[in-house]
C-alpha cells in the first residue's frame, strides 16, 4: 500500500500517518518526493483495509498493492489449474469444452430432443435451466426440480454430463443431486452468501461474470468459492454493460488472455447471452477459442422460434453443427497459433 | 408492439409475421411504408415476449412500446403512493425522510451511540448493517442477529424506526422480527427469488438499484414484490457503475424526477455509497432533496476513522448535524421551488 | 510514481529497473515488501512518461501519483480563480451566471425574440449556435457566420454578452470578433489543435466535458489552453454517456463540488444536453446551483415547438421564467447551505 | 416513425399529432390499440426530425425505425464493396490487409528500420504518425511535416503504401501528398468539418470508432465521407470506453460481424490500441480476423522500450514475426470458417 499525501501537507499530519500505520502493526517507510511526500506501507501479507487511513488530514490517495483475492491468483499459485466435472477438462492442454442445450428446460421432450441434438453435434456436456431469473415477474420462470429430472435424463440418455443454475441456496441440495455442475449467474455473482454455500458444496462451479463486474470484482467472487475449500471453479465471460445497445452486451473478449495470465482458473465463454443475436454466436464462438477459452457455452434448441426464452439467440440443430465442425477444423490449428 | 420488416422482405414473409401475430391471440395492422413494411400488434393487455417472432425470416426489429412492468407504472396508477414504515412516511407532501446510521453494526456501544447521535441531529430513521455483503471474502462480513438485537435496541432506546439488510431468504425472518424495514441491496436488485419472498412478507422495503440496473430493470424488480400483493416499496437511487472512477459510482439524480413521472413509488437517494467520498455527500444530499427525492440515506459514525466499513465516506456527528441545519433551511423552501 | 515488481521478480530485474530510472535523471527507492518489492520514483518534477519502464521485464504496475496537468490543478494554485467574460464574473462568491438561447441561431427575427425574452426573464448571457456539430450529415447544419451577426446584434439589443460554439481553427477569428465567449464543445473536448488555437487568442473559454471524459482528461484538455497563456477557461459538465438510455446523457453533479476541490477554475452545468428532456432542465438546474455550480446554460427558445434543433429539450419563456424565479429564491440561501 | 401516445392522451391530442404529421407532407396512420394509441408515420424517404412531434401535449414516445444514415447502409448497396488503397485491397475476399508499424515517427532511422522490419515479416501497409493527439499538453506531439517524409520514404524504401492521421482540415493537403490513406482518429470521429473536408479530398479514409461511439454514430460518421461523394472509406474498431480499466479501453469484436451485415463498407480492427497491453494484442489480432475483419492494424517499434510514445502495447519485430506466422497459417482457413 502506497500512500499519498497532499502537496501541502505537515510534517505533523505525515507522522500522524505512519503513527497509524505502526498502530496497524505494520511498517511506514515515508518517501519524500519534490513535490509531495508519499508513505510506503510494508508487513502486509494481502490486501489491507485503508479505512482508517484514508481520510486521515494530509492524506491525498490511498494506493492499493495488494489485491483483494489471493487463492485464484496466479502469483501464488502459478501452476493452470485443470477441472473435472462430469468426466469432462476444462484447463490448459485440454481440448476446448463445448457445453451446448435451451436455455430453458421447457419439457421431458425438449430436452430429450435438445440433448440427442447436441450429441449429435459433437457437444461435450449440456445445459438447460430449471431456474429461470427473469427480469420481469410476468415471464415464464421454470419448471423448478422437474426440469432438473427431465435435464438428468435427457443428459444420462445421451452420456451427456450436465449443468445447470441455481438461484437460491435452498435450491443447492437438489441441483447438486442431479446436476454435474452449478452454474452460478451474472445476476448472483455477487450474492455471497450463495457463493459461500455453493462453494461447501465441492461441487464444480461455472461462475459467470457479472454484467458490470470488473475483472477484480469476479476474482473476488470466485474467491469467495475457493475460500470454503473448493478449488473446482470454471469462470465464464458473458458480456459486460456498455452504453452500446445494438448488441444485447458487449462481449469482452481480452479478459480471456488477461485472465489466464492473472489467475490459474479455467475460462469459457458464453457468446450467446453476450451478443444476443444469433447471426454472431458463430462467430465469437470462434473467436472465444482462438483467445485461449477453455470452452465454450452456446445456447442451441431443436425448434428456436418456439423456445419459451431466448429464441432469438439459439442456434438450431443445423446452424450448431456448422459450428461445431467449424471448430473442429479450428482447434487442431492452435497448438500453432 | 411494432414489428419493424426489412427493405427487402418479400410479401410472403410479412404474411407470415402477420400470421404468427395472430396465432398469439393478438391482431396485426400492416403499415406499408416508402422505404419498408412495418407491422403494427393491437389487442396486448401489457408486454408481449417477442421471442417466436424476431427470428422470422424478414423481420428487421421488433421494438415494444408496452413495459415490461405494470403495477409499479403511473400510467396505471395516477396517484402517488405514500409508503409508511415505522411511523415514517415517504412521498409526496411529506417531509423528507432522514435516515441515518453507520454503515455496519459493530458492537452494542457503537450502535447506542450512534442512534443517540442521529437522533440528536434530527434524523427519522436508523439504519445499521447486521449482514454485510463485502466484495472480498477476506473482511468482516458482520454481526448476523445479535447485530440486529443491538440496531433494534438501539432504535428503541432512541425511538427511531430501524432499516437493515437482508441478504438472503432464511434471514427474512429474523429481520422482520427486528427491523421496520427490510433494504433489499444493489447487488440483490435481481436476486428475484429474493425480491418474491420479501414481497410475500407483506413489510415495507427499500429496493437499491442495481449499479448497472437500467430504469427499466429497476422498476420490474419492484414490480417483482409488488406482484407478491406487496405495495410498500420505497425506490432507493445509489450512483451507476460508470468508466469514471475518481467517485464510488456516478450519482444519477435525473432519475429522480424521471420515476416520479413514470411510477407512483417514493423514492430516495444514497449520496454516501453513490459517492464514497466525505466531501461529497452533504452536496449531494442537497441537491437530492431540490430535485424531488422523498428521502435520504446517509452514513453516520461516532468515530469513522475507527469504522469497520466504509469510514471514508461516513460523517461524524458534527458533519451530520451540519447537514441535517442545512436541509432544514432548504426544505421550508421546496414548496416554492 | 511508485512502480511495482512481479512476486516473482529476480534482484536483476529490481536492478535493471533502478538503473532505468537512473538513467531517465531520477531517483529510485526499492521498498522490499513481504510480498514483493516496490520501487519509487523521486526527483520527477511532474507527471512522467512510464514508457520505458512498463514493459521491463518483472514490472507488475506502474502506479502514477503526480497527474498530468499542473496549472489548472488547486495542488498548484490554491487560490479558486475568478474568469471575467463580457462583464460577467464566473466563480467563488460571484451569483451563479445564467445562459440561455436557442440551440441553434435560426434567423435574425428568432434570435431577437429569444434574446428578448431571456433578457427579460434574468438571463445574464446569450447563447446561440451558428457552427451546429450534427450527428448525421442530412441534418440542418447552422447559419455560419450570418448567425454570429445575428447573435450579436440580438445581444447588443438587450444588453447581452454572448457566446457561441467554435467547430474548426478557421472560425476562431470570426467568431472573437462577435463573440464575449468562445465554447469548445464535448466533440471538440480532445480536439487538441482547436483547444491550443484557441489558448492562443486569449477569448475566455467555455470547455464542455467530452461525453466519455474522465476527470483526468477534462482537466488535461484545458491544461492544453492554459498552457498557451489564457488562463479565461470555465468548464461544463454536461453529461456522460453510460448505459442508461431513458435520458439523453447522465448528468453527473458529483463533479462540481469534486472539481472545485480539484482546480481553481470555474465550473457551470448544462442541463439541457445532460438529459434532453425538457421536464428535467428545471430540477437539474437548481440542484447543479445547489451543489456548487457557478452557472448554469439552458437552451430556451420562444417557440420551442418549431425549434431546428433540441426542441424536446428546450425551455419557452414562461418555463424558462418560472426556473429563474426558483433559482432567485434558491440562490440567496446558498450562503446558508 | 412510430409515435406512441400517452394510456390517458385525448382524441384531440391524437387529432394534433395527426395534424402535425401531416403538416410535415407525411402520412399519419392511427393504431388504437386496448392500452393506448399510436400513430405511424408514413411517406418520409429518410429519417424524420421529430422536434416538432416529441412535446406535443399526449406523446409518450417516438420511435425511428429509419436510420440517420443510408448512403453506408447495406440495405440500400447490398453489395459488398471493395476499397483500394495504395494499391491494397479492403474487402471481402481478399487477403486480410496487415498494417504496421510504430505509433509515432521519431526520427528517419526509426521509420526506415521500423518499415524494412515490418516488411520484412510480411506487413502489407506502414503505418506512423507525424500529428499526435495526446492527452496532455506536456507531451511529445509529433514531427510534423517532417515526419511525413520520413514516413514516405521510409514506405518506398520498402515498396509498403503508408498510412497517417490527420488531426485539423490545414494537414490535409500534406497528408494527401505524402500518405497512401488518411486516418482519421477515435478523438476526431465526430469533428463534422474535418470529416466533410477529408470527404472532399477522395483520398481513401480509414476512420475510426470514437471511444464512446454507438454503432449509429459510427455509420453516420462515415455517411458524412461518403455525402461528399467518397466512397473509399475503411472503418476501424479499436476499442469502445467501458468501466473496465485493466485493458486500456474494451475491444467489442461483435461490431465487426455486425457492422458487415449492417454496411457493405469493409472493416479493420486496432488491437494496440483497443488493449494497451502487448501480451494481448496477438490474441486479439488472431481473433479479429477469425470474426472477418479485414484487415488488423498494429503498432511494431524496432525498440518499444524506447518509443517515445505507446511503447507497453507495441510489439518488436519478434513479436510481431511471430504474429504475422500464425495469421499465415489461420488465413487458409478462414474459407472454411
Amino acid at each position: 500500500m502506497l500512500i499519498v499525501m497532499h502537496h501541502s501537507a505537515t510534517d505533523e499530519q505525515v507522522r500522524a500517518v505512519t503513527d497509524a500505520v505502526v498502530a496497524m502493526g505494520l511498517t511506514a517507510e515515508p518517501i519524500p518526493g519534490s513535490l509531495r511526500t508519499a508513505i510506503g506501507v510494508l508487513g502486509n501479507q494481502g490486501y489491507v483495509d485503508d479505512t482508517t487511513i484514508r481520510e486521515l488530514p494530509g492524506v491525498r490517495e490511498v494506493i492499493h498493492v495488494s489485491k483483494p483475492y489471493k487463492l485464484v491468483s496466479r502469483d501464488f499459485h502459478p501452476k493452470a489449474s485443470i477441472v473435472e466435472a462430469g468426466g469432462v477438462k476444462f484447463g490448459d492442454n485440454q481440448p476446448p469444452v463445448i457445453i451446448a442445450g435451451p436455455c430453458s428446460v421447457e419439457s421431458e421432450e425438449q430436452m430429450l430432443a435438445a440433448a440427442r441434438l447436441v450429441k449429435e453435434h459433437g457437444a461435450h456436456m449440456l445445459r438447460g435451466g430449471a431456474y429461470k431469473p427473469r427480469t420481469g415477474p410476468h415471464s415464464f420462470q421454470g419448471l423448478g426440480v422437474e426440469g432438473l429430472k427431465y435435464l438428468r435424463q435427457a443428459g444420462d440418455a445421451e452420456g451427456l454430463p450436465v449443468i445447470t443454475e441455481v438461484m437460491r441456496i435452498e435450491q443447492l441440495e437438489n441441483i447438486c443431486r442431479y446436476s454435474d455442475v452449478l452454474q452460478i449467474g451474472a445476476r448472483n455473482m455477487q450474492n455471497f452468501d450463495l457463493l459461500k454455500e455453493a462453494g461447501k458444496t465441492g461441487h464444480p462451479i461455472l461462475l459467470k461474470r457479472g454484467m458490470s463486474a470488473t475483472i477484480e470484482e469476479f476474482l473476488s467472487a470466485a474467491e469467495y468459492i475457493l475460500s470454503e475449500g473448493n478449488p473446482n471453479v470454471i469462470l465464464c465471460e458473458r458480456g459486460i454493460r456498455t452504453f452500446e445497445k445494438t448488441t444485447r452486451n458487449t462481449l469482452d473478449l481480452s479478459v480471456v488472455p488477461l485472465i489466464r495470465e492473472m489467475s490459474h482458473l479455467p475460462i469459457v465463454v458464453d457468446p450467446s447471452h453476450a451478443t444476443g443475436r444469433r447471426s454472431l454466436v458463430g462467430p465469437m464462438a470462434k473467436a472465444a477459442i482462438v483467445v485461449g477459452a477453455h470452452g465454450i457455452m452456446v445456447e442451441v434448441h431443436p425448434d428456436p422460434d418456439k423456445a419459451l426464452c431466448d429464441g432469438a439467440q439459439s442456434l438450431d440443430g443445423d446452424g450448431f453443427g456448422e459450428l461445431v465442425a467449424e471448430l473442429n477444423r479450428l482447434i487442431p490449428l492452435l497448438e500453432e497459433l
